[in-house]
């Protein structure tokens, strides 16, 4: 920027704002107080050469940051993945959307309860909201530190973030009480959250950084499905597009360019690795393939570490082997004269040992339990359920579906033939369906890095509409009848052979 | 509004913007997260009937209290006039604009320097800057402690804040550093302030209310003054109309609603009760109106309480009776074979007694000295000689200005035949002066009472053309020509005989 002289003697903000009309032909004075405070020092030890950073507000535009020099390639941007059982937070830069790093942890909340009614209970207890907010907001700058931690980046440096969740998880994330969304008539404080800044919650970025927390469409259909709409690009498609978001709650959307539908059904931890003996998240050591033939176990693991566990999609593969070998019944009992020595029960549950003990990286025999499967078994039934429920009260069939994302933290691997094998998905031609991963991250990056999407992520939200399952009849006929493998209807598994 | 039921289950944030915009017109979610937080509780203690605080922001709405109830006539707003020398605020209601109590206090500053160049290099020195904001912050607070004491009303209840003053005070009050202001080409840092809470501040009001600050014009010409041609309606007539706001720093601008152009001189301390031996502000006890015939005194107080000092109005009243009365020559000296026993020269300096100390309510005597008047003559001649050259700039003459508004911390009393005795105020039919109090508070009130007069603060800004005396060469002539009283050049006083 041209120096002032005395001729041309306008404020250091009118200045800043004079040049950025010129060069961006956006014209304003908002700015934060903190940017201001040290503009005389950074534009006088700059020689007035400087980088300006811009955030987006709900109603216009405010001066975020002013560094000397050219820092353009130097700003950052966290997308964070709120899960119930996992968060993950991504590293991206900026200016060109370069994926920096990305890491993930069990959400710490999961010790006050698993699920989000659990979470729900426990933060309307006396100062259970406050330890919640604490830990979840404690855990993303534990993850933000690793991301930058040897890559020369200062928490200054990150200017935006925006997180994706449950509706449950973004109210505990802002501090906002749950209360109300687990009793009738299921009413969230918020689902369009307002734009804070880092330092309004803690978060350890840049303390003016903006942080975006998705909206929600409803008590139990959250940041996070929007999120896969928006990244699966449902609502651009002419086509009929449905969305399975396999996490601790299974969240399903269909729809296109003209209408959208929900519905969330409470899956349980298992497909994160939670709730299950030998479960796991999906990192380094963690079972993600198995195959089972002639009393044989081939297995892979996640980074071809020692096995640990299993995570979702080692689960999946497991019980699919296990029915097909005739392990297990179709009702996800043990066939119990099994005379492999794998088999055997102990303390009255019976188990089968994937990998003995001195293979394992624990040092401690990987098993699966009839109780595992019992309970894999409710959460592949509420999934399936969720989604026939759906597609029955939109009135159409799955041949309909022009295409299937399935998302959730599987890793990088979910066998799409094993997860139909068990039911989880719908028997449909497998070309139609494809597995995304993490949708809920890829949407909170995608809003990180445009305002149009983000944009996009709000009229989404409000063109959704969700079908509470809780008080759809239907929708328990069609859990219990998919407590079985593949389904106590075999016609709607017809390609399913075991 | 209408209870949640399973049918009708939005959030509670989206229930209240359609309430909003039912009632209001206004749709929008942008809301406060602290209020936010506390939205679950407010409603469903409350039966969902609730009193919604909304503030205008630049680009926008928000929504910044909700209160179960209704709560409509406890909505309290303060305007602050932060002067270099004295603080005042006042605290309204903000429903009916009623003035619930007014109080001043000396800006803490002083202590640090008198003026505001001394402030800025107190400032530009290590933690100078930090020191100077807490403190005058500090003494907000206790304004506003001492404002809403005895009146139940709560610092939540206090929704909003406007405060104007000179660029100097401003950027002290947001922490803004003053330095480049002093030195060429005068640059402040902003002019435009950004629209700022009071939790990022400390203001102990509302932790989510608003805080406006008037935007300057230039280093030198402040909020103070855009607030005065606000009050006065400057820019809304098509007359030629003039504001000299008499304070520490003297401000005038003149104009209509096709321009305004303005300028600043710094006056001294005096007109404030500065820099004089019995100089106090305009507050009880102090001396605001003198008259000496025959050798006897005459004066009123404020609050009509034992005289404690003089305030500014009584230091002009008393300089027009001295020369009057032929005690002060036109060059502010004393006659020095004054036989009466109230002239006497201590320690080489001649002074005159007003108030013997067995009626001071000090207990010491009220005397005005040498030093005192020639500081006043100063002031005086600074002032008078600002608004000649501005109109010498602009190219009219003082008969051509249809009415001229005087302002300044004097009380509730100028005497404005003395003031143009003393050749302060220009010599121009009383009827076109008006002594009109404090304009900048006045101004500080209007905008906090209306957006529209916000908005108008802002164009008024950026309108107002500031001249430079400082380097503007007639002035410093027209300075020295002013040093007298009522001034060298007797044609520009003609009605003035002594």
């Amino acid at each position: 920027m041209p120096e002032p002289t005395i001729e041309d003697n306008v404020s250091d903000l009118t200045r800043i704002s004079r040049q950025l009309r010129k060069e961006t032909g956006w014209h304003g004075y908002d700015i934060s107080l903190s940017c201001l405070r040290k503009l005389d020092t950074t534009l006088r030890e700059s020689g007035f050469k400087i980088t300006v950073s811009i955030g987006k507000h709900k109603n216009g535009y405010k001066l975020l940051n002013i560094e000397q020099g050219d820092t353009t390639n130097l700003h950052y941007g966290v997308a964070v993945d709120v899960g119930t059982t996992t968060v993950v937070a991504q590293l991206v830069e900026m200016n060109t959307g370069r994926i920096m790093g990305v890491t993930g942890a069990p959400n710490p909340q999961a010790s006050y309860g698993e699920d989000v009614i659990s979470r729900i209970i426990y933060a309307c207890n006396k100062n259970g909201l406050e330890e919640l907010h604490h830990v979840i907001i404690q855990d993303i700058n534990r993850l933000i530190e690793e991301l930058i931690s040897e890559k020369n980046i200062s928490h200054d440096d990150i200017i935006a973030m925006v997180a994706a969740g449950n509706t449950t998880m973004s109210h505990l994330l802002l501090g906002l009480m749950p209360c109300s969304i687990r009793l009738e008539p299921y009413v969230p404080v918020a689902d369009i959250y307002p734009q804070i800044s880092a330092k309004e919650i803690g978060i350890k970025i840049n303390p003016d950084a903006i942080i975006e927390v998705l909206p929600s469409v409803a008590s139990y259909v959250g940041g996070d499905i929007v999120a896969g709409v928006l990244a699966c690009g449902i609502s651009e498609s002419s086509e009929i597009t449905g969305l399975i978001d396999i996490g601790t709650n299974g969240e399903i959307a269909i729809g296109n360019n003209e209408w959208l539908v929900c519905c969330s059904a409470s899956a349980g931890p298992a497909f994160e690795g939670g709730g299950t003996r030998c479960g796991m998240r999906a990192t380094k050591g963690a079972i993600n393939e198995i195959r089972i033939s002639d009393g044989k176990i081939d297995y892979k693991t996640i980074g071809n570490a020692k096995p640990r566990g299993l995570c979702g999609s080692g689960l999946i593969d497991c019980i699919y082997e296990l029915v097909k070998n005739k392990i297990i019944r179709p009702d996800g009992k043990f066939e119990r004269d099994n005379k492999d020595e794998r088999f055997a029960i102990v303390d009255d549950i019976p188990q089968y040992t994937l990998v003995p003990k001195e293979k394992s990286g624990t040092k401690e025999p990987i098993v699966i339990t009839e109780m595992d499967i019992d309970n894999l078994m409710k959460s592949k039934g509420a999934v399936f359920a969720a989604m026939k429920s759906l597609a029955d009260y939109i009135g159409i069939s799955f041949d309909q579906i022009e295409k299937l994302y399935v998302a959730g933290g599987f890793g990088n691997y979910l066998n799409i033939e094993k997860a139909i094998g068990i039911g989880l998905l719908p028997d449909m031609p497998r070309e139609k369906i494809e597995f995304v991963g993490n949708t809920s991250l890829a949407g909170a990056r995608i809003s990180l890095l445009s305002e149009e999407a983000l944009e996009k992520a709000f009229i989404i939200s409000r063109a959704m509409t969700n079908i509470e399952l809780s008080v759809y009849q239907p929708f328990m006929d069609e859990f219990v009848a998919a407590l079985f493998l593949p389904h106590t209807n075999k016609e709607l598994f017809p390609s399913v052979k075991y």
